[in-house]
């Protein structure tokens, strides 16, 4: 095969994370030392700016820019959910690729990365089957990025070291909060934290704990049916012991028959639609009307997965080691159709280096925590999830400040001329 | 007078704060340079854990330990909300007061600091009235700390400058990571923050915003009644311009008639119990259901006021002389009866001192925004509350840290032993 000359678009999809951009510098630091790399553009808002034939020209950023975006959150090229469905909706999906290799083609794309989750490998696994069958030479190449940490064959995903670290921080935290305020009356804390299927987040929580009875007390998990019993006998005998309680849920709480815990059918809003108070709400509700004590909840939200100014350097090392990895294989090896994957070589001291999977091999499958990796009760993770998830945290990141708040770039944006009609 | 020789108290009192523990440590260290201080003590849950003859000794702690109590949140010497209420329970008052001073003299206590907000501060002076009435030589001053920054006095309080940087920066990175997914629907965010009676935190998240469109795009206070016209109107032209829009709201927000806008009595819980939605989650039920525009929500609660990890410097240094004041004042300039406030002296560089203000003017005295600080419509604060609370958040205060979370440090609590029978 000779050298494959043309230009690189790299795109982000999906929900930011703390380090995603760190993976999007990453790619583009790494391509600035290929010459058969022509030109890099981005693409704003994922593939949803692609079919709109939004690109930018990053070669005309700043290098300070290009570096700032390992310390900046949130998806600096803007994101999107869309999704090119050939099953639900098969005439679109087949514009839809259409108009993509118009583009491609238009601006003779010739590597291809998209930084994003499990969706976003499924949009990239076919992209990269459709260029093979169009005999349009591009290599294409996933990156990974999810604060879930659900992507399989991965060690684990760019993002989550962040939002344990801030979360097990803001664990640690609010526990020397409610504790110094514990009198005899008893207090509780729920913190509801993102993970909808996965319980990666809610269980990395466990890293606050330096001590048998320090905060989380207990953490429930989307892997573990929500059991009201135990559940209000745990928070009740730690109230009795500690004078408080702190529990973290994850917001995909499954009721024993499968249903979300947070849904409540039987409220209905102002508008008529049904209440969705969130996990932690509905569980205050049960503490406080169930065991009378008194109960304050802390929805963490986005403000978890941006939280730069405190984000792992671990973290945002191994994002942007990603990106690099994906143009290296790309060009040196050759290579198309893979999702970049962290591959860990040992514990104490943590080593690892990046590998390759097939793009076939991500879509639709999702990592949940093993079984063996949580107490029996299944309120607790256990010493094999700890010894993983704890490298993962370590390390700061230097983020610059001004004016007493952290000062994240912000690209310039210059827009590639168009050189298509519009999209239909 | 003669110099006063003989024992000193600290305790802490009402709702922590990511500064509260500097305040303390800045009592001990000045205690340390005075012969006529010859035991620092330290009450535990404040005025409860004195009632209870509870005291540790705090020059058996390393000093070291007593430093790190400058970047440790929450109350180290635990708190209370406990008061000594003589219009309500006078029976139950006037013993507390026989036994406080009990305890003050079985342990020669002369100097009592009392660090807290409003309530707390009312406590000390009624502390100090009695010592002058039973003839007890004691003097008795209060340190502030409050969040909410509605002292009186006080230029502003410790404690405040520190939620505003967690607050601004938490606002600054959700609204980086919703502009990024923002696409044609448009989105909202609603961070709910704290603040029951006084909107000063709300407000301070203005300093997020460097452009003209950046985050928050509409801050709701307690100051201004909920208009509900015209925050849709304001939402949905943000959204219309942007493609997203970041709400910040105070959970004191009132309705038009003076009731809390959270409290919704149409609805009842599980247990019969009127629904507390949050200002947040109402606001987005409306947001939702009135402009259709998807709506996430953040609740910070507890987070934002023990969040030491990214404290102000400047907030931290004024803690720690606002307890160093209050033992200075006490011993060299004999005071009692007052309580320590923030003086501003310039702005542009910023220059401060510390002063006294008479007990008896703080209690029961709430500092609101002043109206003339906030645009016409009320939904921003305006330049002179910039100038007035940017300088509060400048500087990074240094945690260290273990195994990538921060390290604070845990009193030993060395107890003293009791010298009077329990309490009835």
């Amino acid at each position: 095969m000779a050298e494959l000359v043309g230009n690189l678009l790299v795109a982000q999809s999906g929900g930011p994370t703390a380090v995603i951009n760190a993976s999007v510098a990453g790619v583009i630091q790494e391509a600035g030392k290929h010459e058969c790399i022509e030109e890099i553009y981005g693409g704003l808002n994922g593939i949803l700016g692609i079919l709109n034939e939004e690109l930018i020209d990053l070669n005309d950023e700043k290098a300070k820019t290009v570096e700032g975006l390992k310390y900046t959150p949130a998806a600096a090229l803007g994101t999107c959910r869309y999704k090119i469905d050939f099953k639900k909706k098969p005439e679109r999906a087949a514009q839809d690729m259409n108009r993509l290799f118009e583009v491609f083609q238009a601006h003779n794309i010739r590597y291809f990365f998209y930084v994003g989750g499990n969706d976003s490998q499924d949009t990239a696994h076919k992209i990269h089957e459709e260029a093979v069958k169009r005999d349009w030479e591009m290599r294409v190449m996933g990156v990974p990025k999810t604060i879930d940490n659900d992507l399989p064959h991965t060690d684990h995903c760019p993002g989550f070291g962040s939002v344990a670290k801030y979360n097990a921080t803001t664990v640690m935290e609010i526990a020397d909060d409610v504790s110094s305020m514990a009198t005899d009356d008893g207090a509780c804390c729920i913190v509801e934290v993102m993970g909808r299927g996965a319980g990666w987040i809610a269980a990395s929580s466990i890293l606050a704990r330096r001590l048998p009875d320090d905060a989380p007390h207990l953490i429930l998990m989307p892997e573990i049916p929500y059991n009201e019993e135990a559940f209000l006998a745990r928070v009740k005998e730690t109230v009795d012991k500690l004078k408080y309680c702190v529990v973290v849920v994850g917001e995909g709480l499954k009721n024993p028959d499968g249903t979300e815990f947070s849904a409540d059918t039987h409220r209905m809003d102002a508008f008529g639609h049904p209440v969705l108070a969130g996990a932690a709400d509905r569980l205050a509700e049960i503490v406080t009307g169930k065991l009378n004590t008194k109960t304050r909840t802390v929805k963490l939200g986005y403000a978890q997965r941006c939280a730069a100014h405190y984000a792992s350097a671990t973290d945002a090392l191994e994002a942007a080691a990603c990106g690099e990895t994906a143009v290296r294989a790309a060009v040196n090896e050759e290579k198309s159709g893979y999702m970049v994957k962290i591959v860990r070589l040992q514990n104490n001291p943590y080593r690892w280096t990046t590998g390759l999977q097939p793009l076939g091999d991500i879509a639709n499958v999702e990592n949940l925590i093993p079984r063996d990796w949580l107490s029996e009760d299944g309120f607790t993770p256990n010493e094999k999830f700890i010894e993983y998830c704890r490298p993962l945290i370590e390390g700061e990141v230097h983020v610059p400040t001004e004016g007493g708040l952290p000062k994240y770039v912000v690209l310039e944006k210059y827009p590639l001329q168009k050189k298509l009609p519009l999209r239909e």
